[in-house]
């Protein structure tokens, strides 16, 4: 009987007319039935990325599209730039590292947003750097980078720009193909509004230029083989099916609104989330705050049970801080299938915790703030 | 309106109670609920592999866990002793020679099943092997190996024995520990009833220790990371959680039969798959005919239009051959969640589509000498 609420920045809830596509009957993968499902969806997730590139689809998290990205573009003993700020950006040199590839630093401190003109720089003191690799929302501290800025500065150089979307996709303005960026990587369990499970990648010409020199060892991982099987709307493996049939909808509710209104209605639920946080009394978290989670500050002596209690209590799931954030950082996310109610009903419940744990909170105020944005649209 | 019969080696149909699973809210996957039904899955993991170690459950494709259980054992220039027998089989050798492992071949030609004691001579005469791949099921001849007498062989060397259950696991009778298994690998669209998109892999204490000497580079595929969440009912990365919930239910209705049971429950259908195919007058193709899945020559002149018939014509797919025995054998499932009805409509169309392409066979025929296996018991 308990009832869920989530506001988790993944997995977000799943609209009832997609979980229904995964509860059909299974087809076979390698069918005219599948391949037309397949190629409808390769042609939305070109719009999602907002790419004229072909976008893959593999069987796996976020992570996998990750490794792939890194294991296609390098060779052992390459020089990249790792330009993170969170613990999203600090895999992008873990991978590299175990293949041993070797990572120059461009990141700022968890909490600040990647500063382009580090970029800039270490790409002029490095010119044999091979690729930028960088994170597009970092859902661990609930920043936005500048991708735009940073496609700029790339794209004059030899080097290609790598950006991780798991998070951001759907939920933030983000232009691949405008805003220079080489290599997409992105996961189901966001803005795609889907079950975890796939991972997604593009590749630009000069990405594709770079992984002909590319000699890192690889065999699932291997780009070329899902370019291959593509050109006749197949997987190299096989495909987590009903996924794809249920990414099918959840790319068709993302159509029916446009991607831009979603861009908006997100960037709203963002403000509104902000407000409802500092009518708590809460100090928002991060130096640029993204548009699909909002971190706020929390005392340490209760951080840890204010995630814990919301859940038990209350069936809401928000999260809490990562690494050295642990205890320190409530993130209330607003992306993929949250809507205004889901938000007012995360701040109603947020108020009740707060006032069981001890803090002086004035009950509705959060409400009512979010209410105001919501309403002023 | 188009009904659809799978009597495909994979996807397999999906009972209705797991497909409903799959349509239920998505639980986040960091808490106490996921946690527990993790840790049940976990368990019913080792029932279904018949082993006391621990598996562990990656999202991917099967092929992901073949690639996961070379990386995480071998080292570059390792020797390693591959076994196949077909198309699976030889994956084993093109992923370890991605990777820059020397592979000694000890397989037979395809049809063939692999001969012990092939292997025992290629142990002797490469004494620093460190590991044997085969394959237990080769789907794509239909035959199955005898990997408890390799097993018999293998453990008395240093060599570790690993082991593609992809196919056949559920499905005919395996056991990873009595049969003396190091490392077995599966996937969800099998035996376990399920959609694509989880693969399995469990190892011996003596897997383990070959994992502590090997140097190939990995992070996504790194099983320390795998056995590391394992201790507190997590992944590493985001699992996906609907094919997980529905694994659940999958094992349910597999623990309810008993896997003693359903091994004998494929062999009666293994039987009678065999006398349907010898009324049609097809020669049966496959040296060791394999219980999940029955293959028979058919003449070239029309192999490729039979698969292509039964599907258009009456919804039912069954599978071709792949690579050199395209269009010359068709291969009849009979794993997952098919039963002797589904069988049996598989040979009344499959009679009907012979006689449409100018085949003479006597109608009701084989589904006769199905159903005298079926009554047999």
């Amino acid at each position: 009987m308990k009832k869920h609420y989530l506001l988790t920045p993944g997995p977000t809830p799943i609209p009832p007319e997609v979980a229904l596509k995964e509860a059909l009957p299974i087809l076979h993968h390698r069918t005219g039935e599948f391949a037309a499902i397949y190629k409808d969806v390769a042609e939305g997730l070109k719009y999602v990325f907002q790419t004229k590139n072909e976008v893959y689809t593999v069987a796996g998290s976020g992570t996998a599209t990750m490794e792939i990205a890194v294991v296609n573009l390098l060779s052992a003993g390459d020089e990249i730039i790792v330009a993170g700020c969170g613990n999203f950006g600090d895999r992008w040199a873990k991978i590299a590292q175990s293949y041993g590839v070797k990572v120059i630093s461009a990141s700022a401190p968890w909490g600040n947003v990647v500063k382009p003109a580090e970029i800039e720089k270490a790409l002029k003191e490095n010119p044999n750097v091979k690729a930028v690799y960088t994170t597009f929302t970092e859902t661990s501290t609930g920043v936005v980078n500048d991708i735009k800025a940073i496609g700029d500065i790339v794209s004059k150089t030899n080097a290609v720009l790598v950006v991780d979307t798991i998070s951001g996709l759907v939920g933030q303005e983000f232009r691949t193909d405008e805003w220079k960026v080489d290599v997409a990587v992105s996961g189901s369990q966001k803005g795609f509004m889907l079950a975890p499970g796939l991972a997604f990648i593009t590749l630009s010409e000069k990405a594709w230029k770079l992984a002909e020199t590319s000699k890192l060892p690889k065999f699932y991982f291997d780009i070329k083989k899902y370019k291959k099987s593509y050109a006749t709307n197949e997987t190299p493996f096989t495909p987590p099916v009903t996924l794809i049939v249920s990414l099918q909808e959840s790319i068709r509710l993302i159509k029916e609104r446009g991607i831009e209104n979603l861009w908006n209605d997100y960037k709203l639920l963002a403000k509104a989330a902000r407000a409802g946080m500092k009518a708590l009394g809460l100090e928002l978290y991060g130096e640029v705050p993204c548009e699909v989670v909002t971190s706020a500050q929390v005392p340490e002596a209760i951080g840890g049970k204010i995630v814990k209690t919301l859940r038990e209590k209350y069936g809401v799931s928000i999260a809490g801080g990562q690494g050295d954030l642990k205890g320190k950082i409530i993130r209330f996310a607003h992306m993929g299938y949250i809507g205004k109610a889901d938000l007012l009903v995360g701040f109603a419940c947020l108020e009740m915790v707060l006032t069981e744990l001890g803090l002086n909170v004035e009950k509705g105020k959060a409400v009512a703030a979010a209410e105001t944005e919501l309403l002023r649209g």
